[in-house]
């Protein structure tokens, strides 16, 4: 299988891209085809996966939009399809956990033993022993850092030593979360100087970038401020500006083109 | 029903305990009559719950270790129990959720109605509009603020303005979260004095403290240090000191003694 940051640049040298397809599906929204029940919920997700997989580096199924339908044995089989049809595509759940040690454990067997992420997004407020039972498990964490929901500046811009929050949560990433395991970091698109100070911070380490298309921001500006030393670095997802871009029963074929045209923003050469 | 301020006043009035029960079942931890099953930590929960409930002013079960174990059903049919056996019991399900606004809804919507928790314990790093919509679904939050785990201090104790984060997350809590809805706080029971602190600049908002039992904290210092204008105010977690008191099928009786004597440290006269 390969680690976290093997199976990513595998991903992206295959892929030649840096997008990644966010799976938020909100039964209230989906296709004309199809209700919102959980099984109408897998088979969006399967068609969305389908036609888009060879066009990203990742897919990114956010567990909340499955938790409040009942549907985590659907979001099972989402998982387990991707990674026996799509096996070189990365998979990272959006969970954003975050919990003291024991729990921890707890959260690493749900993300990496039941649905067989290859990373987890976390939150980073309970610091550094909070993730290590996710990295000693041998998966990836990928840990919040700068966000951009209007609440984002409350916290993450507080200075503290000249800097804000969120350029502590990028060393504390860096320098010592790092040294357990395979590491990213999240941060908004709608930020690219931010984005270009946590680079400034950490190296070669995988940014993932939420916010772009439906959210506003733009994948090429994203790249030009966030790539790593080799162009490549960035895992840029797009959610609903794919998942929803037809109602009609072409929904798989219009987010494909929405898809395709994105990652011409994404591309890595 | 009534929010989770008013509920948790009528709990603290009926029970006279500061008492909450955390329901963390490890498989690998049940008494000898039980497997690991999904099955068996259900009926392990419904029987700690039943020898318990009248000691207590709420449950907390921790998600976790039902997400880790595929049992989600089981969780919802012991919330149901609380509910419909305990109806004057507060049910706060301990989650440490947080995400943007339309993923928030949708963890809302997990908690609230899913489960039917009177409250949910969130992360506060997103701000103010990451939790807006679980109070605006009517239900209460508990934000996390001061934890006790080793890594605690890395972000928590970063000074700002001459203050602590944890502090300015408690005021963030206080002056714009209360303005939405029923909202309290996490505060450690290892720094007895930083809850003094959190206590000073809340006003008489609840907090949930975990830690006390095996996690070392003691619950008369926590009461000395953290109770509210009138005497109330806390929400004491103990889940493993509870839960595994005995190995044997003595293991509800051992936990009612256990809860029996840690609940005189935290009465409410």
């Amino acid at each position: 299988m390969g680690g976290f940051h093997d199976r990513l640049r595998a991903s992206w040298a295959q892929s030649g891209s840096s997008l990644c397809v966010g799976l938020d599906p909100d039964p209230t929204r989906l296709p004309d085809p199809l209700d919102g029940s959980p099984d109408a919920i897998e088979r969006f997700c399967i068609e969305i996966v389908d036609a888009t997989a060879d066009l990203v580096c990742a897919f990114k199924p956010q567990i909340a939009y499955f938790a409040a339908q009942r549907a985590e044995d659907q979001l099972e089989r989402i998982c387990e399809h991707i990674r026996n049809e799509h096996p070189g595509v990365v998979l990272i759940l959006d969970a954003k956990r975050g919990d003291i040690g024991s729990t921890a454990e707890q959260y690493a067997r749900e993300a990496f033993g039941r649905y067989g992420a290859d990373a987890v997004t976390v939150n980073p407020y309970l610091g550094t022993d909070s993730v290590a039972p996710f990295l000693a498990a041998g998966g990836g964490v990928i840990g919040l850092c700068r966000t951009s929901n209007a609440g984002g500046d409350e916290l993450q811009m507080l200075e503290s030593d000249g800097e804000p929050l969120y350029l502590h949560v990028a060393r504390m990433i860096a320098e010592r979360w790092a040294l357990l395991g395979d590491c990213g970091l999240v941060v908004g698109a709608t930020y690219p100087t931010e984005l270009q100070r946590v680079r400034s911070v950490i190296g070669d380490l995988p940014i993932l970038v939420p916010g772009v298309g439906a959210q506003g921001g733009s994948a090429s500006e994203v790249m030009a401020a966030g790539a790593d030393s080799t162009g490549a670095g960035l895992v840029i997802n797009s959610s609903r500006a794919v998942l929803y871009a037809s109602h009609g029963s072409d929904f798989a074929e219009a987010a494909r083109a929405v898809a395709e045209a994105t990652r011409q923003d994404c591309r890595i050469d």
